[in-house]
């Protein structure tokens, strides 16, 4: 079979053609376990907030008009017929004449229509002098001010702290989002081991596995573990028919040796239609990556090598992966500006994806200083922050020229 | 008892004198579960990465010498003497004028000290034309190279989806990481209803909850949910005892009103010492702030108003929570710079911070909106993107002047 090496450009709109990534269904939790959920209906407030006009300060609920010409030195002596708390019914009525003591975040009661703060007035047993007029409506947040009923207070979005606040402000005690993509995870080769087992001869541990699945987290999806699967036809072509019945999205990482490369595309153009859609990366790193959908589920044969899965996944899998879990582009493509360190090279005529340390230089400047990455080096995923793209059409991108950084780490630089 | 209002750098000062934030102690999980986790350990290899010299190529291991002189049009031709795939160890010894073919990962057998790219080679047989010479070494990644035993590898820092590989590839399954420091958040007022329950009138629900907790968890610890508690000194006491029992750090919200105000203080004095040691802020929002420490536990009590106790949150208790939980300064302290888009103005002769809205100018430069903000206003949360600082000392912030945003959300900017 021969395979035609394309551009991750080329690759998006091939597996655009072939699969829409959506949202999988809807969930309800509680909101104080929806942090950096994705919501999923518009929330409509059934309620005015607050629900209630309220006093903004502490002070004495009275009738405006009586308090007009009150001074300093000439203040208006009004009668106490009470004190409201916050969260308490005021019963009583304030007439003409008359005033209540209020807390903040109390009630208004009938009668009054402003509230006098309390550093403006001075209290002599059940009389209390104000020294300062009032017009109307001072000092009072009046029902429905800030949230009225029937309006759309938030939309589709990623919740914050202040959004769950939001919520609990119009009572909600659940919220529907968007479920998390179930993906499966899959480490293939007869060279990879489990960490924690012994390590024979000739034997590598498996790397993927933790990589992919945090990867696979960060885009708000849920990573099974598949394990390692054995370079076998038949193995293969069992543990991917399962996990395509367990799992919305299948990743497998490595197979892709010289016989393995050979069946890996035939067993996923058996599983189902349409099969195998990309066949290989133009790209360094990059080719050996198929893409396939199976039965409407998308399959991701991403590179064993730790560092080119990781790009591999970052170039093409996390954009899937963040529109099916509802998430929007700034977290499906983190990237931040930087400039060069050093000239930098793309492996010759092949468009270059290599990886960067971030550093602050002398006078605040982002550095971005690539990282000589031995194939399969474990040390390069240790170092990097991102990688940037090099140009097919580039030479080399010059010292201090600016690089977008895509980034590998979550750290704010 | 009569209060000092002091800024907030004083407040941290006064803090560390009585408390000092460090972790809480350590636990051992899983690797696949460590993402974000702050690691509590040098990571130190056990053994050399690769674990055995291996190709970095398809193709054949040779014994150098046998190749050189080898061309284009003069190839070397080599006995072939078997495969070596990835993971299987080799019997076979490679003599001069002899090849093994080997696939990229496999280890190199004995006798070869180099490998020859298939691609310049051709086979027939059981024999192999090698076109192009190769060095000693050539296409061999050496063991040891990428990782020594014995070399430090991760140091104490918040572990990215990278890092997890790292760890995996020195075959650790777990690795110590800081325990997540448990926090109490309660919060109080007769006027607090919770979520979901019907809301009578003069109540409003409790929104705290949902915002504090979250900002808990961003900040690596562990919220536990203590629920409303009455203004009622009792109540108070008795909650704070068992909140101080079960946790590390004590948050309250609200008990700001004037009955309460008076005793929370007490309250806290009586249950260990040193017991109050700030007493409220200087700033707006801030006045109501109470910070203890009883018996070597913190106790924050936040001002109630939604978007005030989440500023003063992230003035005070964001740093202390972020050290306990072992997190990095970026991770403590998230900023942005930009661009005031209005003149800005502060409440009179007190420092202010403002809630802004973050948003992309004409030219991409990021501009901060003020909110406006009623006080306890919801809608002032689903707004703000952060807060700015006005000094004390200014009179107001100049439009288009650079202002540093304290983020309130995770968005990239």
């Amino acid at each position: 079979m021969s395979r035609r090496f394309i551009m991750p450009e080329e690759a998006h709109t091939i597996i655009k053609e072939h699969f829409t990534a959506t949202p999988v269904g809807v969930e309800k939790i509680l909101v104080t376990e929806a942090y950096g959920r994705v919501l999923a209906e518009d929330v409509v407030s059934r309620l005015d907030v607050p629900s209630f006009s309220r006093s903004k300060v502490d002070g004495y609920a009275v009738s405006s008009a009586d308090t007009f010409g009150a001074e300093e030195h000439q203040p208006v002596t009004l009668k106490v017929l009470g004190h409201i708390s916050a969260g308490s019914y005021p019963r009583l009525k304030v007439k003409r004449g008359a005033a209540a003591g209020i807390a903040t975040g109390a009630p208004i009661p009938t009668g009054a229509d402003a509230v006098v703060m309390v550093e403006f007035t001075s209290r002599e047993g059940n009389m209390v002098k104000i020294y300062r007029p009032v017009a109307p409506n001072a000092n009072i947040l009046e029902r429905g001010f800030d949230i009225k009923a029937g309006e759309t207070i938030l939309k589709f979005q990623q919740l914050s702290a202040s959004d769950l606040g939001v919520l609990s402000a119009i009572g909600l005690k659940e919220v529907k989002v968007f479920k998390k993509p179930k993906v499966a995870v899959i480490s293939t080769g007869d060279e990879v081991v489990e960490p924690s087992k012994p390590l024979p001869s000739a034997k590598v541990y498996d790397v993927n596995r933790s990589t992919i699945a945090a990867s696979v987290s960060i885009c708000g999806c849920k990573p099974i573990i598949f394990g390692i699967v054995r370079d076998d036809p038949a193995a293969l072509k069992h543990n991917l028919k399962k996990a395509l019945t367990k799992a919305e999205v299948v990743i497998t990482s490595g197979a892709t040796s010289v016989g393995v490369e050979d069946y890996m595309p035939k067993i996923l153009n058996e599983l189902g239609k349409p099969g195998v859609i990309v066949g290989g990366l133009a790209t360094k790193p990059g080719k050996p990556t198929n893409v396939a959908v199976v039965n409407g589920k998308p399959v991701f044969a991403l590179p064993g090598h730790p560092a080119s899965g990781l790009i591999v996944f970052n170039l093409l899998v996390r954009p899937v992966l963040c529109k099916m879990a509802g998430l929007p582009a700034e977290v499906s493509e983190p990237k931040v500006l930087a400039k060069a360190a050093a000239r930098i090279f793309p492996e010759k005529g092949r468009r270059t994806y290599m990886t960067v340390r971030l550093e602050r230089g002398l006078n605040g400047e982002l550095l971005a200083h690539p990282i000589p990455a031995e194939s399969g080096a474990i040390t390069t995923l240790a170092k990097a922050d991102g990688f940037i793209e090099i140009p097919e059409t580039r030479e080399f991108i010059e010292k201090d020229e600016k690089v977008v950084v895509h980034l590998l780490r979550a750290k704010s630089f």
